[in-house]
């Protein structure tokens, strides 16, 4: 075995932080040790003994430290400290998807141009481990589409809901009780979260960087319990699911509440689980099950992806490098539910061909054939309204 | 991306050989193809175009072959190839488990001597990628068990009986016919197929080989109607379970029908899929579901493995090379459902407490706490008779 050690600045002490340090306490590796950690607020009291700083500095300039590990909120500071150590050769690891989402691409160039390795397995799923599966095995031509659940908060409420028959509220707020949401769910339950794991997703499964603006992104949290009445009425569940699919050359993006049969896998996805099914050409279907988030199942992912360092892991970024990779397209049309409770709201969508329309006097939809572009274009406009979108896919 | 060229002598053209024959007339990747194939009998026809040879000289001198895949059903024949290949520097995939169940450790030894690397992802749960994930991803002391439905004939044929109220014969017949199980089905349905994958996934998994006949070994042959009734009374559903699992510093390993309760992700796992339950310190649990056999599924994984020397990937046996693994132990008791037709048989095990005792003309059973070591020194003759045996786990 290799007698590298890897001795980690850390920055950011939040729940997956702790998490990290917890993981390696209880572990004890003799390669892996954390020196030092940077925090905003130094003066608050920690249960960890080792040294706190507020000064990127300290860490940067510590001689011991050849490694960082970025686990904090502020996708901006993220960022910063991500090129920072990349620039100074520092190998990094990083928890933040927001920054990825955005940055990606720099941050792929920078690690070439100064041979740095950045590895951020945790940002999507927790301790799922996609990005690497995707990197390493699904890794050829035959991938065609990777769906699923990608944040544990949205879905918890909607375990509650469709399994315990709790309301909106209450499961929100049972969610934020016991730590899965925050105090301001938007991230989350908005459909954020998600839409930052899929373009990271979309990079290692496809090739393809789409930037986040461009991707339909509905959330939950309009969701009334006449739509909860009509997935029940039709056997079917309301998940938020990413999907990213191939079809021919091109590919389709989008995060939005989806109208799931039983016999599809991520039925079955309860509480603050994560799943993925990856579909591919040959092998048919393959589900990916786990805990995707918190602090000890997203600390040992980040630990992973620390070990993974030992062996001088990186990703290759293969099917990035790889001159055959579909153009991303919102030219596609998809089945949609559209409830509203002003009647003139029936008219903001312009549908191609309608299939049901159902008018009383509180609740009222359409099911409906409309393009992914319409949607894009409108989807600020609509979260202004009280209205609700899901996919309603025929299968 | 790099120009390497990967021109594959293939060994054996039955299902999986000939399913990855079609995965590449499908992709048609620029730098993969198949030069030559070296099969047993060369006048049957065969439905592909390429160059057929019976002697295995044609491919070991062919100047313009750098990559050895071997597909072949016997494993000692296997177990040349793949040493040849190794000895000659020629990178090598292997879909047998049966032949690296035994020789592993003199294979792993002859990669490091010869700097050649030999992959076998396939070999383990088909499509579903346990071996690169244990080597890559579950790479750390965390790791506390992996379990799961390793064998998609037996499953089918346990799907059916619990599902659709088949009787054994019956679908055994219905798996035959439609190809999921052997003509002989005692390879799949005796266990040991289960066995040689479990074998394999504890090497990667847990750094410790032991071999095959160690390892206790029970199948679900014996099952009858009395012990489908027993299971249904009780919730559970009878599933063949390969299971790694670490307590403290031992390993137990074990192949036998559990009776599984409903809320396991195991119970869940129908037809000819493969799924595998993976449990760590920190993570709680991880699922992985797929399709584990088939020419297509496993010709797709074949094709992985193949694809991963495009970046000259290779196993680093991390577990192996580090001094802390678990030891294998077989002092540890369990609880088994133990069925048996001959009132006589009662007294072939010894057990150390019983729960529950039933006895009526035809069907005598009983519940009890057993000796791990009792039931491997017994299992050959316990084969021999009228009997049943499943582990009954109190959750």
């Amino acid at each position: 075995m290799k007698q590298k050690k890897i001795n980690i600045g850390l920055f950011g002490f939040g729940t997956v932080g702790k998490g990290l340090y917890d993981v390696l306490q209880r572990i004890q590796p003799q390669n892996v040790k954390i020196v030092s950690v940077c925090v905003e607020d130094i003066t608050k009291k920690r249960d960890a003994d080792i040294p706190f700083t507020n000064r990127a500095d300290d860490i940067f300039n510590n001689k011991d430290i050849n490694f960082i590990v970025e686990l904090i909120n502020d996708a901006e500071a993220a960022y910063k400290i991500v090129k920072r150590a990349l620039v100074a050769g520092l190998p990094v690891v990083s928890g933040n998807k927001r920054m990825l989402a955005y940055h990606i691409m720099e941050l792929i160039k920078l690690q070439e141009q100064y041979n740095t390795p950045l590895l951020y397995d945790a940002s999507a799923c927790g301790s799922i481990p996609v990005i690497r599966n995707l990197e390493e095995y699904y890794d050829n031509d035959l991938l065609i589409s990777i769906k699923g659940i990608l944040n544990g908060s949205s879905n918890f409420i909607l375990s509650k809901i469709f399994n315990e028959g709790m309301n909106y509220d209450d499961s929100l707020r049972l969610a934020q009780e016991l730590g899965f949401a925050e105090s301001n769910p938007t991230f989350d339950i908005e459909g954020w979260d998600s839409l930052f794991k899929l373009i990271i997703i979309t990079v290692h499964a496809f090739g393809v960087y789409v930037p986040p603006k461009d991707v339909l992104n509905v959330g939950i949290g309009h969701m009334n319990s006449y739509d909860i009445q009509f997935a029940n009425e039709k056997g079917r569940r309301i998940k938020l699911v990413g999907s990213a699919e191939k079809m021919d050359d091109k590919l389709v993006l989008s995060v939005m509440p989806q109208l799931i049969s039983r016999q599809k896998y991520i039925y079955s996805v309860e509480d603050e689980f994560n799943g993925v099914v990856i579909k591919g050409l040959f092998y048919y279907k393959q589900f990916m099950f786990g805990q995707g988030a918190g602090g000890y199942p997203t600390g040992s992912a980040v630990l992973s992806d620390i070990t993974a360092q030992l062996y001088d892991y990186k990703y290759e970024y293969k099917k990035l490098n790889n001159p055959h990779h579909p153009h991303y397209t919102t030219d596609i049309t998809f089945r949609i539910y559209f409830r509203f409770t002003n009647e003139e709201d029936q008219s903001l969508l312009d549908f191609e061909s309608t299939s049901e329309r159902y008018l009383s006097a509180n609740y009222k939809y359409v099911v409906g054939n409309i393009s992914l572009a319409q949607l894009i274009e409108k989807v600020d406009m609509l979260r202004e309204k009280d209205v609700f979108i899901a996919a309603y896919p025929h299968d």
